[in-house]
């Protein structure tokens, strides 16, 4: 098939590249004329602004968003409203909020465009191994997209599929990284514990390839947990500040609005939230009572 | 009546002080002269050995344990096991784990010598409103003792009671201890909710003030905390360091044996646990998983 | 003063009341005609409608609602806007979202009129013992109304404040439920644990009283949870069904937008949560995933 | 090589015959005369007695102990203590506490006794796929074992190793479990939030079946779920009751002594512990609480 490819970043890059290698034609489109150029010598086209982009696609069009979430991804889809056709399509395969993705398939419903929401997970391992994607959209214009699925995918007919209407898609991938917090909380707390005991002199690295092989714990996750222990086995210069990038929170606003009891997935990003709360006003405040009451001494900043 | 106190840190010299004024007669020991010393300037009488303290004391004897719990309240406990007569009463008034306190009782049993625990509450503020204590014991035994508690109390009849077999007191002072742990965290986290909401420009101790009366989280905890937010608004110069004791690990050790899902009191521990884990190897460690799977940047120390 | 009351259920009949004995002069309005005649019979004014209740108002205005938060607030608080005329103020009682708040003050400052919000605690209490009530607004416009919060309040001057701007209030009374639930949570886990450690037979009620005086975890809360246990130690008859209203949501929603840590609110919503999930399907998923790796025997439904 | 194998249940009958397809020469023990007539089909050779097992091993002999943990495991091992020579070695390959193998590794050191610790994972699928092993213990004597790990583990020299001295095996394993418990946890809430969102219509072994290829959340256990999903979509029949069988308990005490804050792993647990407690003293509690101070409706029971 043939398509434009907005966002030249790390994911857009590697998927258009993927693309490439499976045998579509691909016009990619990044403000940065760098990884167009990048693009270019991989065998894509490019174009140097939407319209150009829009221009050089054949009617009906398919555009392909790989941009960052919110603000970007709203001028993205503003702009490309007012430049597309009736029957083209855009599939936005970002981290967008479902709820924001509601919001823009029906503006584009309005304008007789159609919108497909592609929750994707494989970071940058996609590339070589396939992408993992969730899509939302009507079921003709899914079908329609399919060979431009099947070779994103790690195989033609696995690690990809049509999960419901137009949001369903961004709203599993949420969940995906919701679960995706939890599991590595999981690990990374058990590998604390194993590290935290001394006396055993343990190795966390071998453990973890241990593990990897027959254990009910393994998991691609562990597989690369392994890795970065074998690597840098006391996480030497790396400062304990965990980012987090809006699914997390999501999907612990959606279990509690769906009244789900989520413990797990919401203190994996409470977790994170602690990570970088390093002047704790809540721990100074508790260390400040303890002192109230009991005359306990509080430790000098 | 007639009581040695054996511990003369800031919890001993007051319950004894407490005593002394109600018109008990104290004998006091501790290692440290000067603390001895000190209570004699309040009227009491001193002994500087256990042995001493024992042969002041007219039998059947009482003496009242405020000791650090553990090895030193082990200690106290064997040598006067060594020294005190069939019929002698030892309270431990001490945070002992109420475990290691059901095998001290066998033991004193055994030799015919009376235990008693008693699960003490009041801090620093208990010398001038009285102590909040739970006492385990045998019926008789703690009858005996009724004026030493009701003067140590609030009032004659309110703050105190027994509440069980020996054993019981600690048990429930534990408890009490998990329950402090969750009021304390859930008064730190909302205050600090407040402090983080910056364009309101809230002040926090007036807020404090503001619940003291009629509100529903109206308490004394909340009066120290109101306190402590007056004198240093902005907890400067406060490490978010939160020490914890031990009551709070038994209560949660306990729960959990005892199959009672308790998340506050435990999150309450885990939340100490994690002021004090400035170097966190979990967040380390997921901050290069974060890296591993999607190229996300660390951040360096 | 004179004020209008909108909203007679039982908070807004309990605060007319009170306005009433403190010598203000109060004009209800509710659709329940009873709940009007009732007011009456306290010695208020009524009137059938929000149109004659207004004119029954001298000007400037003074109208407090009390009425359900979300739908019903903003259907009051629409039509009084096509009613009041500029320099009229109204009051939001109620447990108003503050993010609705601001929205509602905004638009009735386009039209000159004066939105104050007060975020009131003290449940069925405050009849008898005062309202603890956080207020927002323009600190012109609150001084005029200082005479209804200090006839509310517990004291002239104690229990009540402006906070800040408006919506402060409503933000503030929000983190004043989260604390709530956190301390409730706290309460209850620490006394279920006392519950289950049946060989020591112990009485609940007895160290809720116990605990009143001169313990550290003294609260009103606990002179509450203290009466609720001596009138039904067992709980007979009660659901283990927590139902929640809403202020808990958003005071998680707001900890994770200001990235606040605050583990203890959270889960003492998401045990509310769990209270009213009895087919859990995670817990379903948890016992078949067991079965499926291990072979564990699955309890049939 | 030889060796005799205690406890032919599930986990010991398979692992015996994965050991007798591997070339070794196995000799069985199970009081259950069915369980050793079992595995005599399958090529063994069976003993009615530790007695008769001990004296049919030639020496130095091996014992494998495939038992329940705790007192089973006591009794065995203290049986065994009687009737081996010095030389002997026992492996544990059971769930049993690390500190009780350190006890029981002392008394087998005193009587130059061998023991090794052998942390098992893997389930009912490793006779298929092979078990994960972590092995405890001296150095020369995991080393004599080396054919036997060989055989059991998922290839010659991967999902086994010695992790460091005897107890590290049986601790390794026990972090491993509390990590399960987490990411068991962490997919079983998402997939009930995935299941809550009703006008989605998701499908949700589709959605495990897509995440299963390239996604970051791919591994074993999710193999596994979205077994069990396809299996049976709606859980019917099953029972929302989770059990445990000690490790995550364990694992929760070792990371509160080793101060490491586990928040994700110790909710795991605690969600099991309130899958069973279907009559909640706490929830009761809390609605009663809710009664008393707002006045709010108790569900009845």
């Amino acid at each position: 098939m043939e398509l434009g490819m907005v966002g030249l970043g790390r994911m857009g890059a590697n998927m258009a590249e993927r693309l490439l290698r499976g045998g579509h034609k691909v016009t990619g489109f990044d403000p940065n004329a760098d990884a167009r150029k990048a693009l270019e010598g991989k065998g894509a086209a490019s174009a140097d602004s939407l319209q150009a982009l829009v221009q050089a696609l054949p009617a009906p069009r398919v555009v392909w968003l790989m941009v960052p979430a919110g603000a970007i991804t709203d001028d993205t889809v503003n702009t490309l409203l007012s430049l597309l056709s009736p029957g083209d399509t855009v599939i936005d395969g970002g981290n967008s909020n479902y709820n924001d993705t509601l919001r823009r398939a029906a503006l584009y419903r309005e304008h007789k465009l159609n919108y497909v929401d592609c929750g994707t997970s494989g970071g940058v391992w996609g590339l070589a191994e396939g992408y993992s994607m969730m899509v939302g959209g009507d079921e003709a214009v899914v079908k329609r997209l399919q060979p431009i699925f099947e070779t994103l995918a790690p195989a033609k007919d696995a690690g990809w599929g049509r999960v419901g209407p137009v949001g369903s898609g961004h709203f599993t991938k949420m969940v995906h990284n919701g679960i995706e917090y939890g599991m590595m909380q999981a690990y990374a707390e058990g590998f604390s514990i194993l590290e935290h005991k001394q006396e055993f002199g343990l190795d966390l690295a071998q453990i973890g390839e241990i593990w990897r092989e027959g254990s009910v714990v393994r998991s691609w996750l562990l597989d690369l947990t392994t890795d970065a222990l074998t690597k840098n086995p006391k996480m030497e210069g790396i400062a304990p500040y965990v980012a987090d990038s809006g699914e997390g929170r999501w999907t612990v606003d959606e279990a509690i609005k769906l009244n789900v009891p989520a413990p797990v997935i919401t203190l994996s990003l409470i977790a994170r939230l602690r990570s970088r709360d390093t002047e704790s006003f809540t721990d100074k405040l508790l260390a400040s009572m303890r002192n109230e009451f009991g005359g306990h001494a509080i430790k000098k900043e």
